[in-house]
């Protein structure tokens, strides 16, 4: 991304093993996020930065101190590295890692290869060489799925609960389809858009509510006896959405939020006197990729059908402006 | 309090038994709480209210529905009214109950006699009539206790954890006695007071960092092998001691917030990218009250010790007046 606005696919070097703990990945499919709109609408700063951080591909290489992944292996990795052995990812919080770092920063993914750090802490190889059309699911855990499902435990989704997810976008979507999964009696979508909606029930949403704002926490309290839902995911990361998700969110209730906030203020005293959990942040996707590609090869979940357009890589400043201008809901770049 | 800084004891009408779930108390002691200062300050407004929301004392009458009290009960109740019967109450957050008001705002306890609404939601009736050295530790529970109690179970205090509480206050003293009595293995009191630091010593402090800010986060790492503590308790609620506790937290960790805010304003970004669990707001005390009661009975703990004036209820106004200068920690009012 040259500039806000101005992807161009260019010729970059190869990457090549620096560390001995890295592994150099051919990718077999890359997508764009929700998230690389906030540089291309000029709301992040960037300047000629390689872009990307969701990621499926083969192994090509790998340094001498790699231990779980092989040459040859099909592999899906974190949007963070991380290392896997330190203690704040014992904990489950690999996204927290002493070694963590933004692969959007210091790898870019949206490219032909990749050098991963950490590739034993940062990627975990499938069962075998995917069916063709698993590839889309497979790369949507990479982030989305993976975002949308930590949102979904951190709001302690599960049996008996209420889930209202605010936002429909992809993560929200996946939020939906992780709520379903793990055991939600009713899960609420917060969406205006015919074909989110149908998509959202698609993954398992049981209510929607279309109503934004004060109003939406309104329809969420009447669908909730007057308590407000047990569980809810801020998946937006706006103002106005941070705090439609605190106010839906019973006393004692449990938010999930993972909607990278922007200007985002949170009035300490509306936090204060709700008197709920929060949990939010970059998502630890290591800590559930072994399952969410168990869940895949099993064709339980079909995360994929959250791409609903397909470019080949040189196409990317489509695929950009397509999700720019809400044509596309997110775009799957091929190889 | 007439306004700020005028407090005064006069002449009100003797409460009576409105509703059949309501109770009528003479109280035995009161106090002063460090939220009474922020109308006390003019940071709240305040004009002609009664004050006070935590209490002990003996039921005097009983409304016709009332089941769990007795006339002649020594009673200790929560600072906030609450049923104890709806679902938010069953879930362990009586201060959200569907019914919830603040003591403070409908009822005032620096006073003789009390009307307790939903007296068998809110009242806990003791063993037995206390001897009188127990008093002090048993108000404590109504609120100074009971609140620091919460933040460090919100916190997630526990064996193998290191807490950090931000604040030497009563409530943050309280919260040093509930984190060892839960079993942190490590509690770290952030007090640059020398006699607040010893009575942190003494529940059990075995750590003190003077620094404040950015100095004080720093100095939690240190301590904590770079990573910060699993557990903090923010007890005050400025913004500098809120993001110093966002700050002291590791990622994936655990901050409990009760220092009610006035004028705070979270970052949502900063709070994103930490990564952390909170839980924070008035506290539940109704939950815990059972066994606060057993603890102090049974003397186990003493958290009477954090009243360190005593004065008769008409000396109200020279309590508030050493609060508010710092000349006492916490003030215990007589009857």
């Amino acid at each position: 991304m040259h500039a806000p606005g101005d992807v161009r696919v260019e010729e970059r070097d190869d990457p090549r093993i620096i560390d001995p703990t890295d592994a150099v990945i051919r990718l077999t499919a890359t997508c764009i996020c929700g998230s690389d709109l906030w540089p291309y609408r000029g709301i992040e700063p960037v300047d000629h930065a390689p872009m990307g951080h969701e990621y499926v591909g083969v192994v090509e290489e790998i340094g001498s101190e790699v231990r779980t992944i092989a040459v040859g292996d099909f592999v899906v990795g974190s949007f963070v590295i991380s290392d896997n052995t330190c203690e704040i990812c014992r904990s489950g919080f690999q996204s927290q890692c002493v070694h963590a770092q933004f692969v959007s920063q210091v790898v870019g993914t949206q490219a032909e290869r990749a050098r991963i750090p950490y590739a034993d802490g940062t990627l975990v190889a499938t069962p075998g060489q995917p069916d063709p059309e698993l590839v889309p699911s497979l790369l949507a855990a990479s982030d989305v799925l993976g975002t949308g499902w930590f949102a979904a435990v951190a709001a302690e989704a599960g049996p008996g609960k209420t889930v209202a997810v605010v936002g429909d976008g992809a993560v929200g979507l996946m939020a939906v389809l992780a709520a379903r999964q793990l055991g939600a009696e009713r899960v609420i979508a917060m969406s205006r858009h015919p074909d989110r909606q149908e998509l959202a029930r698609h993954y398992g949403a049981t209510d929607i509510v279309e109503e934004r704002g004060d109003k939406g926490v309104s329809r969420i309290k009447e669908l909730t006896g007057g308590l407000g839902a047990h569980s809810v995911v801020e998946a937006v990361g706006t103002q106005e959405s941070f705090m439609q998700a605190v106010g839906a969110t019973r006393g004692g209730g449990h938010l999930g939020y993972v909607g990278v906030n922007h200007g985002v203020s949170i009035p300490g005293d509306e936090l204060f006197f709700a008197g709920i959990h929060t949990l939010g942040g970059p998502a630890p996707v290591r800590r559930f990729l072994p399952d969410l590609i168990r869940l895949i090869w099993d064709r339980t979940i079909d995360p994929g059908r959250v791409f609903d357009l397909s470019l080949p890589l040189d196409q990317a400043a489509e695929g950009y402006r397509a999700m720019d201008e809400r044509r596309a809901v997110k775009v799957l770049l091929t190889l």
